[in-house]
């Protein structure tokens, strides 16, 4: 038997199958996300490429339990309708029940693509075999996931969790949510960049400048840390402060639900021991209860949305 | 049936007897803390006053299924022995052993105070009827418990939950736990005192250095609470940043858990109406979801850690 997994993106759309048994990706495909189809046309394309990439692949349709999609948006409480998904442009669209007239005969599921990614690495990545743990995904935003006790935390009202949006610095910057010193506004790769575009005034010797040839649109997040690796003394200071806020917004988790383990994904992980070796350190350092926490890597990388998608699914078809 | 509930304090112990199918509050009495007896002697004690209360009250100690008792303080993840309760000079006591040494033949629990708290809030009282819930209680610092999914939530490791360390002010002011700008710093009741003791400075002809005589040592959370009422500006303002800084510590709790409703008790409860009704909109501006939260008093008062201690004790045995 297999499951589909669908990972609907504001870029592509990824599909993929997964052998129901050892939890193995054994067929891929993605196609563009054009948001002006409208969700209906862009189902319909799922449907057809699923199908295709499966007979292309030697996969019997009839073989497929479960369907199940991620998308970046939030989702009813029933896990029907994607309430709003901005960079989709669906709002208030009945994914589950248009996704089950297009697999007929499939128990479907839908599922924030954050919770998805968490759901990946807990069952079969970075936080297998642990039971309550945190998920982080830190690119352009911040978002993730919870797993307590063993179960995917969809919120107590079922809205979602967003670690995004826990307030570490009330009387800081203001954040797109409108709120002030939420989590996403101080620990996001926008965060770097943004930083790293004021060093061009603030620190005009500084390599972050150079390399960028003095223009704020080419200063990045990965200008900005690839300059901490050669030494740049403006780029550490503002790394420095990353790791201060992010570790405080991880310390807040950790000392309100004593998590085992933290895991980071998104494109931020590119930073690679510069960014988990001091993260773990300094949140140990802020935590509350001294048994050390472990800050990893995630490990599915962009698959993990599609991936988890499919094994909720089938979690929740009671069938895996 | 009956159970008994204890909630040992720094000042008082208080013991009580609650009948199991209805859970009301039977027999109730108290004994000072004194710490220079050591726990031994101090459960002896607590044996003794439960003893001669039963007897009093004419109910058999056969009839007594459970024993749970709360503590200020934590306990490790097994439930057997408190790690750490400074008020009490406990450190690594096996409250348990000892307890049901004293007790033979009951099942015997013992819970963190704050956890026990919210556990009688949401068995009995402001919480009842919902499944997730956070329940904070303020006073000189700032505790709390979780109730998700209808479970008493005791950290993913055991070790609790630590509403009062969550990081509001990243680069505030330096909290007790040796951290910045922790939840129980920016919005406990010794914040209020802090703060108007500053007035006295700032604002000489305030009611708050009227009323206290411009005596620092008289000026305390009740007092400031007192003088908005009042109408005095400068109470007012401290008063304002005191719902500014209590409303983003909810406020992340809530982005994080999505709980249904919010219960606040504690010394700061006295305050009432001006403490809950702006708080309550003040959470829900600071909410990501917009299907409105509710922030509401705790009923159980100070027999809440007693009373939660008994109901756990039961719960835990099976016998509820």
């Amino acid at each position: 038997m297999f499951l589909l997994g669908i990972d609907i993106g504001g870029t592509n759309i990824k599909i993929g199958f997964i052998e129901k048994e050892t939890g193995v990706l054994v067929a891929f495909d993605q196609l563009p996300f054009q948001k002006e189809l409208g969700y209906r046309k862009i189902c319909e394309r799922i449907r057809d490429k699923a199908f295709e990439l499966a007979q292309e692949k030697g996969i019997d349709i009839d073989e497929v339990s479960s369907v199940g999609a991620a998308v970046p948006g939030s989702i009813d409480p029933e896990e029907k309708t994607v309430l709003n998904a901005y960079n989709l442009d669906f709002k208030n669209v009945p994914l589950k029940e248009e996704l089950s007239t297009l697999f007929t005969g499939k128990s479907v599921s839908i599922v924030n693509d954050a919770s998805a990614a968490a759901f990946a690495e807990f069952k079969a990545g970075a936080l297998k075999g642990h039971s309550t743990v945190v998920f982080l995904t830190i690119g352009t935003g911040l978002g993730g996931g919870l797993v307590l006790g063993g179960k995917l935390f969809n919120g107590g009202r079922g809205y979602g969790v967003e670690p995004g949006h826990i307030i570490i610095d009330c009387y800081g910057e203001k954040c797109t949510c409108g709120n002030v010193g939420c989590a996403e506004t101080l620990c996001s790769a926008s965060w770097l960049a943004r930083q790293g575009r004021s060093a061009l005034i603030s620190y005009p010797d500084s390599l972050i400048a150079q390399r960028s040839g003095n223009d704020p649109e080419r200063v990045s997040a990965k200008l900005v840390i690839d300059a901490v690796r050669s030494g740049d003394t403006a780029a550490i200071r503002i790394f420095n402060e990353f790791l201060e806020n992010l570790s405080s917004a991880i310390a807040s988790m950790v000392n309100l639900l004593d998590p085992e383990i933290i895991a980071i994904g998104g494109g931020i992980s590119a930073a690679g021991d510069i960014l988990y070796i001091p993260l773990e350190l300094k949140v140990n350092d802020k935590a509350f209860f001294k048994d050390e926490y472990k800050v990893v890597p995630a490990v599915m990388g962009n698959d993990a949305g599609m991936i988890g998608a499919a094994l909720l699914a089938a979690e929740k078809a009671g069938d895996r």
